[in-house]
């Protein structure tokens, strides 16, 4: 007997397979057992007539609860009314190992509760969904910066500082001095681009931020690309390439899942380069002219962004912010040292900013400068100024949040739903 | 001007091109200056004629020092006797940046010093070699998994308890309760393989270890593949094809980055599934014939593991460990429950454990006797005890340590610089 997959069952058309899974719903209809099997790789509907395969494997099927694991045979049978395409005609049916009653049922739960039972919830089909497009958007994301040329470097997450203030660190005793939780590996990744050109890092960074909304987590995924020699204006361009192509590949890999997920599937087609920008200067102007109490100089909240956001069908940058609400190393913009070139890329539908990025600075006299302004550690600090004391060069870079961009492309309310296991306030289990 | 990259000269054979780089090191011969440019992407040498170019740029280039940035113009031409297969007769030079008296030279420097100047000392072909090649590993995993139908699920790094023992952790405050960064990720994936099939995680991962060797590490990044419904001999199979596949993944894309290495080539070349085989019995016999004072029932050192290694071309599995070494959640085997399923993955060349993996229990009784044995916290472990509540099924997995292969694989005496910024006993900067 073939054994197979249900991703894969397109393949055996007509003919006799055998499935490992586990049986997510049974539906009975007189002499028919409707199978709901899962395999991790799919979903698919047997039907079991009790002509075909006798009384006593008829009558064991129907004690056999949720989520018990079972392999299943049966002869493949193309359906166009099947959600995926197929339907099997079950043969025979062996139970693997009896689920006890199972906790998540078809009716409504609370959301501690589903957080609770992540470990079983993540079985849903809709969570299925959503794991397999963050699954796309790395792959996408790693194959995008592999293509054009980048090397990964890996940043690490302890270290003896940070980078986006003090305030929101996790801090742990390494061998009696003091370490820190990544926020960002930006900073390395300057290093790295010197050394290796085109560079990016992608991996988990912490904020112990004791904000609760649905767009914080504690733990996120950031994917973080530096370039040497590349300027503002080329750091815009690569980062919508960059968003292009993933966008492009969940729609071309994911339908099934998008579908699960009941995703506008317009709202994702019209993201192509190139996107709108706006300066911030004329974002505020815009805000002022909506009636929101802002004024030049403040940065904007969740609701400011959704404003902005709600003018374009694209994703859009905000350019040129204040350089006093900017992070030291961005670059100021040397016609109006006031602002900096960076950009806030901002999702539509209210997602919020998903990129961050800026032109750095690559002058040694301004970045002291700016590192004395902002009080930093001089010793803790000195590799990366070091930068510009050997072979300095114009450079650039940005940070994607993964959990956003997940959160955006699947179309999701909540952040909590985008990683396998959330973070947040409150919630370190399971 | 055709600006290019190093790496991608070979299209432009006898074209005029821009380069933007640094200049890595500069030698002259009188009316001839021979400049080694590199610009993350490759190295190359330069060809300058004074006649050519003219006194003024002759004399300029001159003064310019180790690692300044320069953009460099030139034809390029084809020359077998160039470590790239090209030189480029310079047309035109520019200083971006004159970079400040070079720390690190061609001389012989201290292992501290080097480490100290690590953002620096990342720009030096070894380095740049081994970064590339760690590149092309990480690379070769994601595809291997991805053809093979697997779903990356990422791990949390904050957890509430530990996979491997307590001894070892980086412990930190998590909104008044204490959370500890994972050594491990493989129970997540236990339930991630119940949902998604065949799934894996590829993070960092921390051990407070005080342990300075030259095969340790404190953090480092693990790939750890959970598969359900594959049992013990199904896991060691794909362990086999996955470390014969990235093997020959970076001999296809790395020839140039080995030579850098002087790697002998044959010892890779002769790394192909299937790997042999020896039970713990065997090896314990083999290592009191060698007369190692070992008895059955004791765990390996790194001696022992050298010795085992020695006796093979390839990586060999050592299989059957004893029960009551290895960790809690390892399956039995049932013909003889004093050892279990599991299999430790030697490397070649006294390299040692480069992966551990084992078939997990599925008996929900089973495992509660090994956790009560263990005395394992069953608040926290009350969702991975579910798993064997809910359609149970067969399940193995393992766990590949980048670092050691990525040592392993470049033929480094130490781990230190397998990783961009290594973090060790005593070393967290920079
Ligand atoms: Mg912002
Ligand atoms: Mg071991």
């Amino acid at each position: 007997m073939l054994h197979t997959s249900i991703e894969e069952i397109a393949k055996y058309n007509g003919k006799e397979v055998k499935l490992q899974g586990w049986l997510y719903n049974l539906r009975s209809s007189g002499k028919i057992h409707f199978l709901q099997v899962r395999d991790g790789s799919g979903f698919i509907q047997g039907v079991m007539v009790k002509n075909d395969v006798g009384e006593e494997l008829f009558n064991k099927v129907k004690e056999m609860s949720q989520e018990s694991s079972v392999t299943v045979e049966g002869i493949v049978k193309e359906d166009h009314r099947a959600p995926s395409g197929y339907e099997l005609s079950i043969t025979n049916v062996e139970l693997v190992h009896k689920a006890d009653e199972y906790p998540i049922s078809k009716k409504e739960h609370g959301t501690d509760f589903l957080m609770d039972h992540r470990h079983l919830w993540l079985r849903s089909p809709r969570q299925v969904a959503i794991m397999k497009i963050r699954d796309t958007l790395v792959k996408a994301t790693r194959d995008f910066f592999h293509k054009d040329g980048f090397t990964l470097v890996d940043a690490p997450i302890l270290t003896p500082s940070s980078c986006e203030g003090t305030t929101t660190l996790f801090e742990t005793d390494y061998f009696d001095t003091k370490a820190y939780l990544s926020q960002s590996g930006q900073l390395y990744m300057e290093a790295a681009a010197l050394a290796l050109g085109k560079v990016y890092c992608f991996g988990p960074t912490f904020r112990a931020e004791k904000s609760k909304t649905r767009r914080h987590l504690i733990e996120f995924w950031m994917i973080e690309p530096e370039m040497a020699y590349v300027e503002f204006e080329e750091n815009l361009q690569i980062q919508e390439n960059y968003l292009t192509y993933i966008v492009e590949e969940v729609l071309e890999h994911n339908k099934k899942e998008l579908e699960v997920l009941d995703r506008d599937l317009t709202k994702l087609e019209s993201i192509k380069a190139p996107f709108p920008r706006i300066t911030y200067d004329k974002a505020i102007e815009l805000l002022q002219e909506k009636g929101e109490d802002i004024k030049w100089g403040d940065d904007f909240g969740a609701p400011h962004e959704t404003i902005i956001a709600e003018q374009f069908q694209k994703p859009v940058f905000v350019t040129h912010y204040p350089t006093k609400i900017k992070s030291f190393y961005m670059k100021p913009d040397p016609q109006r040292p006031e602002v900096v070139l960076a950009a806030d890329l901002l999702a539509p539908e209210g997602y919020g900013e998903i990129i961050g990025g800026s032109e750095r600075i690559s002058s040694l006299d301004l970045l002291m400068e700016r590192v004395e302004q902002e009080n930093l550690p001089l010793d803790a600090y000195q590799w990366y100024i070091d930068l510009r004391k050997y072979g300095s060069v114009p450079h650039s870079g940005f940070g994607l949040g993964l959990e956003r961009t997940v959160a955006w492309v699947c179309g999701l309310d909540h952040i909590r739903e985008t990683i396998p296991f959330p973070r947040m306030l409150n919630r370190m289990y399971p």
